[in-house]
């Protein structure tokens, strides 16, 4: 239910995003005793994205709250963060390039906004998992070179979402690198422009 | 001017933090091509710790917007992202003793937090950098473990809080798991209820 497309029709909060892994790289070494690392994006036999057990340890890009495309967005009493992760071969190759490589792997991790809670009176801290949403760059698996997917939580795998949703029009009109979302991304945002990667699109409209 | 306790007093954003590094971690393959990995607490030669430089790339606990402990808090147009980062090696330890080792360091980054801007028409996202929480824990240099850092944007090193500020009763009063506020890290709070290291004082808050 919360993979990008639904959400964007929803007019809910958004932005995705994509990275990809360099085939060598490797968890910390830390983090490396009891997972093999996935770094690289998986596919089942019939061509479902397995879901990147390893995320939270990726490198973090940025955090959101209840952010949406639509200005009249009500959400009520619901309020939810949104967490974007991405494997570290292709966070490194970003600081050089300003882009992203090829199987880059962007994963955006949906928690319920909650208030009041312990000592916290005011604002809101993160609770229960709510979904994912992942953005993959396979240039030999996806025409566009992109590809969505949704995931619930606990999800093991999930088919593509198909290239005629909403959301990767979004991306390729609005995103500023890449078709994915760095002006939310405040510690790539200065790369790229450095880079000179910035998108035309990006551009126009800022 | 971003201290924790010098948020405490104000009825700020706060909730900070600890962690701890083992001497031998380092960063993921493919980061440390470009800088000496920095997990440990380094300190000047008159005590001062160091700024953790590589923070951006440990591991991410969680992000609040506009904590605070105040009911009254008022903050007007003024909104703030805090995102809570942990070397690698301390998160490892975590995960399977549902505590921090000595030389952890937890790094509290506050992010101002935009409304509209790009397609972006509700909620926030985060945008320019305002300052950093740092707490270390460093048995033999701190008489309770434990040390408070306030940093701004591109200060090279600070001084310690000294240990009469409201940071560390408070921290001690109402924090889940040794002084570390594990109750607004969704991803650490299950761990530390299954290995049974929830404070007494968490516990009988709730």
């Amino acid at each position: 239910m919360f993979d990008t497309c639904v959400m964007l029709n929803a007019a809910k909060l958004v932005l995705l995003f994509a990275s990809l892994a360099f085939a060598i790289s490797g968890l910390r070494p830390g983090l490396a005793a009891n997972a093999v690392p996935q770094e690289t994006p998986q596919y089942t036999s019939d061509g479902q994205l397995k879901f990147p057990e390893q995320y939270r340890t990726w490198v973090f890009l940025s955090a959101g709250m209840d952010m949406s495309y639509a200005g009249d967005a009500q959400t009520g009493n619901m309020h939810m963060f949104e967490n974007v992760f991405v494997n570290a071969a292709a966070y490194e190759s970003f600081q050089k390039t300003g882009t992203w490589p090829d199987k880059t792997t962007l994963v955006t991790e949906f928690r319920d906004a909650q208030g009041k809670g312990s000592i916290n009176k005011h604002g809101r801290f993160q609770t229960d998992l709510m979904g994912y949403d992942v953005h993959v760059k396979d240039a030999k698996r996806f025409p566009g070179k992109w590809g969505f997917f949704g995931f619930n939580p606990g999800s093991k795998s999930s088919a593509l979402i198909p290239a005629t949703a909403a959301c990767y029009t979004c991306h390729a009109d609005h995103a500023a690198v890449d078709t994915t979302f760095v002006q939310f991304y405040p510690t790539l945002l200065p790369i790229a422009k450095r880079k000179g990667t910035l998108s035309s699109a990006y551009k126009k409209e800022n």
